[in-house]
C-alpha cells in the first residue's frame, strides 16, 4: 500500500487538461457545465482527488514534475495510450431502444434467437470452408514446392552442383515470402502476426481499427498461404481464429464496409454488445477449425472474452464452434476421397496417442519440463520477411548437408517427402524430416516417430536453430501464427532432452520409463506452447482434444501450470507483452488484490462534461470537438431540483444526432428512429466532418429521446475492487461516480482501471499518453 | 405484454403485510422507519408500484381478489416459496472489512491464494477418494450378491424349485435397500435422490437448509451403496456432485457442524462467495469422479452456478476436477492389481468407440433419435423402496424366466455373471446380462456387444419394464441417480429401434448402415439422459469425454440440441421440474425477452424497513422479530441532510451483533472483529433466542461498522432485465432502488426478480407463499 507509484501520473491526468480549461472551469457558460466540479478551484480539484491518502508536501512534488511530464512520455509497456476507444457492452436502454422492445411480440423474440442461431451456423461454416481452403492451398503448392526441389536435390546428389538447389529452394521461398509479406505491408498492415492479440482486446472490450473488416480477413488468409508455403518457421492456427472472427463480424452485421454492400438483414444485431456475441463465436469456431477442438474453442472464447457467463451464449458458441470443426472435416474429406469420413477434424492434429501410456512416476518429470518451457520470443518489427525467408531455407539445407543421420523408414510411418541426399539407399535423412515439410507434418512426426527416429546431435541442432529462426520470424510483417513453432520447438526438445538423451547412457531396454519419446515430445510442445501465450484452461482443453485422449489431460494441465507459473515469473506471456507494447488498456479479471484501500474518488476522471436534457447545439459542438475530453459519454443532468438527476449517453449517438440535425436542418419532418443509428454503425461521422452555422449554433437540441435515463451509478466510497468487479461483470464503457445527493462527480472509464496493476514492488500505476 | 397475470400477486405482497402494519407505517415510531413511503398512505403504496401501467379501477379489482388470497395458496409451481434464504455473492465490505483488508500484505494475498489451490486440490482428492470408495464397495458386495444368487439359479435350474432363488434375490434386494432407505428417511431425508437439483439451488444463490453437511454425506454415500447394490434401477454417478460439494464445503471451512471440530484453518474463506467458489469446484469434482469429465466438470459448475467468469477460478476447479479424475484413477488401478496405469477415469466409462465410425448420411437420423428421448419420469413421493426393490427382481426374474434369447459370448467381451438358465451349455441368457448385472456394466455392454448379442424382443421387454422400474424408483426416499438408468433407457431403445428393427426386415449385411447398434446405443442414451436432465453444453462434453472419443462431439450435440427442444416444447426437465415443485426461487440467465417495459419500481417490494446508523436496540429487535418482514437486509439511512444517505446491512450481521451485544452486555471491552462473524457462519444464531431487557431495549447501537458504505443501487426507472442483470452478474442479495434524490424508495430480493417467467401465454407472474 505504501510504495505506490501514482504521484506522476495523477498528476498528468489532472494537469494536461488544465490550461484551457482550467478557466473554463469558473465560467459558468450557458453550455457544457462540469457538474458538481464548479464549486472547486483548480488547485483543489486535486486534493479532492487525494484527499485521504496523500500530505500536502507531495502533492507540492506531484505538482513540479507535472510540468516536465507532457514532454517525456516514451512509448513502452509503463504507458496507457488514450487513443484506443472501449467497446460498450452495455445496451443503451434508451427511448427509441425501450419503444422497439415493447413493440416486438414475443414471435418476434423467437425469430431473432432463431437468426442468432441460423448466424452461429453460418459463422461455424464459413470459418471451417476457409480452414478448408487455406489447407488445401498450402498442400497443394507446398508439395508442389517440395517436390520440384526435391527433384533438384535428388538431381544434384547424383551429378554434383547441390548450390543451385539451395539458390532455387531459397528464391522459391522468398518469392512466396515476399508476396505474402508486399501484401500485408501495402494492404493492410493489421493482418500481419496471428492476430489474437488484437481479438483477445476486441473480446476484452477495446475497439481496435479495421480489426474486424473483410479486407484484412482477405489478405491475412493470402498471407498466411504465402508465409506457410513459403517455409517460414510460422503456423497457420493463429490466423484462424482472427479469419473466423471476421467471419463472425461480417456475417451478424449483414453487411460489409469493404464491399459496400448491405444486405439489409440482421440489423437487429448491429450494436456492440450482439456483434461481441457473435464475435466470440467466430473466434471459437476458428480455434475449433485450428485445432479441432471445439471444447477448447468455447473455452478460449470465455476465458478472453466473456465477462458474464451466459448459457444460451455459451450454447450457441459451441455450436459454431461444432459446425466450423465439422465443415472443414466434412470438405477434407472430400478432398482426400472418402466422402462422409468425418474423423480428421482439425488443421494440426496430433494424431492418436495410445490410452493410458504415462505411469504416475512420470508425472514428476513431466512437470520438470513445464519448468523448462518458457518464453523465448521477442518482437522484433522489421521487414526483413524475404531475408528470413532464405535465411531459414539456407539454414536447413546446410544443417541437412552437414547431418550424417540416417533412418530406415519404419512399418507405419510415411515420410512424405524423404531426402536420401548422402544416405545409403533405402534410407533418408532424418533432419529433413522436420525441416524439409509443412511445420503440421513435423510435428506429428517427432510425436510419432518411433524411438530412435533421430539422434541427439540432429535434435539438438534442429531446436537449436529453429529456435533463433522462430524468433526472427515473429514479428516480421507476415500473417502466421506462433502456436506451431512452439509446438515443434517444444516437441523437439521434450523429444531431445528427456527421450534421447538416456539413449546416449543406457539402451531404452534397460530403462523403461523413457521408452516412448514421443510422449515427451507432447509434453514439451505442451510446456513450450504454454511458455509462450500463457493460456490455461483452453490450453489444456485444445491440447487434449488435439491429441483426442482425455487421459493425458492431467499431465498436460500439470505441465502447462507450471510453465505458466515459471513463465509468469521471468516475463509475461507473448500476447500479454503485445498488448503492453501497444499500450492497450486491457483489463484483467480482477482488480489487484492490495487495492481495496483506494476507493472510486481516487480512480475516477474529474472534472466531466455534463448536457442538459435540452442544449445548444453551439455547446453540444464546441464539447465534442474538445478533443482533451477523455470521455466519450456525457452525464445529462437536470437541474431544476437541488438534487440533479444524471442520465447518460454516448458520444457516437450525440455525433449522430447532431450529424442528422444539422445535415437535414429539419429535423421535424422526420422522427429519428434507432434504424438510423444501426445503418450507420459502427462507422459514426466525426464530429469535425459537420459545419455548424452561427444560427445553427443558436438552434436547441432534445437529448431525451437518446439518453439512457437509468445509467449504473457508484457513490464515491466505493472499493477499487467493488468498482472493478461492476464495470468487468457488466462490460461497461462509463460508469458514473455520484455524492450522496446524487450528483455528478466523476465518471470511470477503462483507462482509469486499466491504469492500476500489481508490479513485482506492490500496486503500480500506469502514465496515461495520447499516443 | 397485455395479459399479464399480476394482478393476483401484488396485491398480496402488499397485502400481507397491511393488517399489522399499515397503521406502524403511519405511526412515526422512534425506531424502525419505512424509508421515504412515510409520506404515503397506505392506498397509494399501492399506487406508486404500478402508478404507469394500471388505473383505479383495476386497483380495485385486485384489492376485493386480496382479501381470499391468502387462504387459498396451494403448494404447487405456480408459487415461490418465501421460506428460503439466499446467498450473498457480493462481499460485504463493511468497515472491519476493509480495514483487515488494508492490513493484508501482498505476501498475505499470495498465501490466501496458495490456500485456495491447497483447497481445491484436497477437494478433488477426496471426492476421488470417495466415488473410489464407493465404487469398490459396491463391486465388492455386488459381485458377492450376485454369485450367491448365480450359484442358487444354477443349482436351482438343474433341481427344479427355481422359485426359492427368486425369494432370496428379492430378499437380499429388499435388505439392502431397506438399510439404505431407512438411514435416509431417519437420519438425513435430504440424503435422498442424486441431490443434483439442490446443488443446482445452491450454486445458483438460494440456501437450502443442511444441504452441505457432513452428515449428509455419511448417508449419501451409505444411502447410495445400499441402493445400488440393492439393485434399484439406479446409479452411483448423481451423488457424487452432491458428495464433491459437501466435501467442498466442509474442507475449506475447516470445521465441521456435524463434527463439532473447528481446524481453526481457512478461516478467511467463512463467507458466502469463497465458500461458493469452493463448492463449484466440489461440483466439477464430482462430475469428474462420476464421468471421467474433467471438463465436462467445469463445465456443469459454469453452466450450474457460476455468474460472473473468472479465469483463475476456473482454472482452479479445473484443478480440482482433474486432482478428482487422477485419484480415482490411482486408486482404482492399485485396486484393479496394476498400481499408476492411469487409463480408467470415471465410474462410468462407455469404453472405447472406434474413431469416426458415423457417416455424413447418419446424421439426420441421430437427429431423429433426439426428438425422440423425452421426459418419462415423473416424481412420486412414497416410502416404498423395500417394495421397489423386491418388484426390481422379481421382474427382471420373470423376464430372464420367460426370454428364450440365448448368446454364444463373443471373443471379445466377457460377460461378468453369464446366467445359463435354460440356454444351452456355452451360451448365456441375453436379457441377464443386462439385468443380473450393475448397470454400469449393462449400459456398456449395450454400447459394445457385436451386432445381433440381443434381439429385438429382448430389448423391446426391457425397455419397457426397466422404464416402469425407473420412473417407480425415482422418488423414492434412497440415495440414487438418474443418469444410468437414464443411459440404459435410452441405450437399450437406441440398440432396439435403430440398430434391430433393419435386422428384421433385411439382413445387416444388405444394410450396412445399421451394422453398428452399439454407436445408436450411444445416441439414444444420450438422447434419452439430454431428455431428462435437459443440461446442454456440459452434457455434451461429458459424454464426449466419457466416450473418449471428440469425433462423436458433433452428432451428440445434435441429438442433445434436438432432445431440449422437443423436451421443452412438452415439459421442462426433471431438476427443473424439482425445483419448481419445491418453490424455490431460482433464477434464470437472463430476464424474460419481454420483460422490457418493466421497472424496478414494480418489481421492487416496498415499503422498506430502515434503521438509523444509531439505532435503539429495542427497535432492532422489534423489526428483526418481525416475520413478516420479506427482506433480511435493511438499508441504513441518515436524515441529518435533506438528502437520505443509504447504506447496507445484512441481518445475519446484525443479528449476531445483537446477540453478542446483550448476551455480553458489555460491547465497550472488546470490539467486535471479523473474526466473530467468521466464527458464527454459517449459523448465526435467530432473534428469537435473544432476551433482551426493558433496559437493555433503550441503549442504542452503533450500526457504522457493520454496513456496506456502497451497496449497488438503481434508479426506480430501471427495467427488470437491467435490474436482471445487475443482480444475477454480481450475485447480489439485495439490491436497493432509490428515487432521483437517493432515497431509499423499494428492495429488490431474488424472489421478486424469480416471480416473473415467460410462460406460454407471454409473461407470467407467481404467487409467493409463506409455504
Amino acid at each position: 500500500m505504501a510504495n505506490i507509484t501514482k504521484r506522476v501520473s495523477w498528476s498528468s491526468l489532472c494537469e494536461d487538461r488544465a490550461p484551457g480549461e482550467g478557466t473554463a472551469l469558473l465560467d459558468d457558460t450557458p453550455g457544457a457545465r462540469r457538474c458538481r466540479r464548479q464549486e472547486f478551484s483548480g488547485g483543489s480539484l486535486f486534493r479532492i482527488g487525494r484527499l485521504s491518502t496523500i500530505d500536502l508536501d507531495e502533492e507540492v512534488t506531484s505538482k513540479e514534475e507535472t510540468l516536465k511530464q507532457p514532454n517525456e512520455i516514451p512509448h513502452n509497456e509503463k504507458l496507457l495510450s488514450l487513443k484506443y476507444e472501449s467497446l460498450d457492452y452495455d445496451n443503451i436502454e434508451n427511448q427509441l431502444f425501450l419503444e422497439e422492445e415493447g413493440q416486438m411480440s414475443p414471435m418476434g423474440f423467437k425469430c431473432v434467437e432463431i437468426s442468432r442461431w441460423v448466424i452461429c451456423g453460418l459463422i461455424g461454416f464459413l470459418t471451417g470452408l476457409i480452414a478448408c481452403f487455406i489447407d488445401i492451398v498450402v498442400e497443394i503448392v507446398a508439395a508442389y514446392k517440395y517436390k520440384i526441389v526435391k527433384r533438384y536435390i535428388d538431381q544434384f546428389v547424383v551429378e554434383g552442383g547441390l548450390c543451385a538447389s539451395v539458390i532455387l529452394w531459397a528464391i522459391l521461398n522468398s518469392a512466396f515470402v515476399m508476396a505474402g509479406s508486399l501484401v500485408v505491408a501495402i494492404f493492410e498492415p493489421i493482418a500481419a502476426g496471428s492476430g489474437i492479440p488484437q481479438i483477445k482486446c476486441y473480446l476484452n472490450g477495446v475497439k481496435i481499427p479495421r480489426v474486424v473488416r473483410l479486407k484484412t480477413l482477405v489478405v491475412k488468409v493470402f498471407g498466411v498461404i504465402c508465409s506457410v508455403v513459403g517455409g517460414l518457421a510460422v503456423g497457420k492456427e493463429g490466423p484462424m481464429i482472427h479469419s473466423g472472427a471476421v467471419v463472425a463480424a461480417g456475417v451478424s452485421q449483414g453487411r460489409s464496409t469493404s464491399l459496400k454492400k448491405d444486405l439489409k438483414i440482421f440489423e437487429y444485431f448491429r450494436r456492440d454488445t450482439e456483434k461481441r456475441d457473435f464475435v466470440s463465436a467466430g473466434a471459437a469456431a476458428g480455434v475449433s477449425a485450428a485445432f479441432g477442438a471445439p471444447v477448447g474453442g468455447v473455452l478460449f472464447s470465455l476465458e478472453e472474452g466473456a465477462s458474464f457467463w451466459n448459457q444460451m451464449l455459451t450454447w450457441r458458441i459451441f455450436f459454431a464452434s461444432m459446425i466450423s470443426t465439422f465443415t472443414l472435416n466434412f470438405f477434407r474429406s472430400i478432398y482426400n476421397g472418402n466422402p462422409g469420413e468425418l474423423a480428421n477434424p482439425g488443421l494440426i492434429n496430433f494424431g492418436q496417442f495410445e490410452s493410458g501410456a504415462y505411469k504416475l512416476y512420470e508425472i514428476p518429470i513431466f512437470i520438470c519440463m513445464g519448468a523448462v518451457g518458457k518464453d523465448g520470443f521477442s518482437d522484433r518489427c522489421v521487414i526483413e520477411a524475404i531475408l528470413a525467408a532464405a535465411a531459414t531455407a539456407t539454414v536447413s539445407y546446410i544443417l541437412m548437408y552437414c547431418s550424417d543421420d540416417c533412418q530406415t523408414p519404419g512399418e507405419h510411418q510415411a515420410v512424405e517427402y524423404p531426402l536420401q541426399l548422402f544416405c545409403p539407399d533405402g534410407q533418408h535423412n532424418s533432419i529433413a524430416t522436420v525441416f524439409f515439410n509443412t511445420p503440421e507434418r513435423s510435428v506429428r512426426n517427432l510425436f510419432h516417430n518411433f524411438p530412435g527416429s533421430y539422434n541427439s546431435l540432429t535434435l539438438f541442432l534442429f531446436t537449436f536453430t529453429y529456435f533463433f529462426l522462430a524468433c526472427w520470424t515473429y514479428g516480421l510483417t507476415v500473417s502466421a501464427g506462433v502456436f506451431i513453432p512452439s509446438l515443434l520447438l517444444g516437441a523437439a526438445w521434450g523429444r531431445l532432452i528427456v527421450g534421447m538423451l538416456p539413449d546416449s547412457v543406457h539402451s531404452a531396454l534397460i530403462c523403461p520409463i523413457f521408452a516412448d519419446p514421443g510422449k515427451y515430445a507432447l509434453m514439451g510442445a505442451a510446456a513450450q506452447l504454454g511458455g509462450i501465450v500463457r493460456m490455461t484452461l483452453s490450453l489444456t482443453v485444445i491440447m487434449v482434444e488435439a491429441t483426442g485422449n482425455v487421459t493425458y489431460g492431467l499431465p498436460i494441465m500439470l505441465v502447462l501450470m507450471t510453465s505458466k507459473i515459471v513463465g509468469d515469473y521471468f516475463a509475461e506471456g507473448l500476447y500479454d507483452i503485445h498488448i503492453k507494447l501497444q499500450s492497450v488498456p486491457f483489463l484483467g479479471w480482477e482488480a489487484p488484490a492490495t487495492s481495496h484501500s483506494f476507493t472510486a474518488r481516487e480512480v475516477m476522471s474529474s472534472p466531466v462534461m455534463c448536457f442538459n436534457r435540452t442544449e445548444k447545439v453551439g455547446t453540444i459542438v464546441d464539447v465534442l470537438s474538445n478533443t482533451s475530453a477523455k470521455h466519450n459519454g456525457f452525464p445529462i443532468v437536470s437541474d431544476f431540483t437541488t438534487n440533479e438527476v444524471y442520465l447518460f449517453y454516448s458520444t457516437q449517438v450525440i455525433k449522430f444526432f447532431l450529424h442528422v440535425f444539422v445535415e437535414r436542418a429539419q429535423l421535424k419532418q422526420r422522427k429519428l428512429l434507432l434504424k438510423d443509428f444501426r445503418d450507420a454503425y459502427p462507422r459514426f461521422p466525426p464530429i469535425q466532418s459537420i459545419h455548424v452555422s452561427q444560427d445553427e449554433r443558436e438552434c436547441t437540441m432534445d437529448l431525451t429521446e437518446f439518453m439512457n435515463p437509468t445509467p449504473y451509478t457508484v457513490p464515491q466510497e466505493t472499493s477499487l475492487p467493488r468498482v472493478f468487479k461492476l464495470f468487468r461483470a457488466l462490460g461497461l464503457r462509463h460508469l458514473v461516480v455520484v455524492d450522496n445527493e446524487n450528483r455528478v462527480v466523476g465518471l470511470v472509464t477503462r483507462k482509469d482501471l486499466a491504469r492500476y496493476h500489481l508490479g513485482k514492488h506492490g500496486l503500480e500505476e500506469l502514465q496515461l499518453a495520447q499516443t
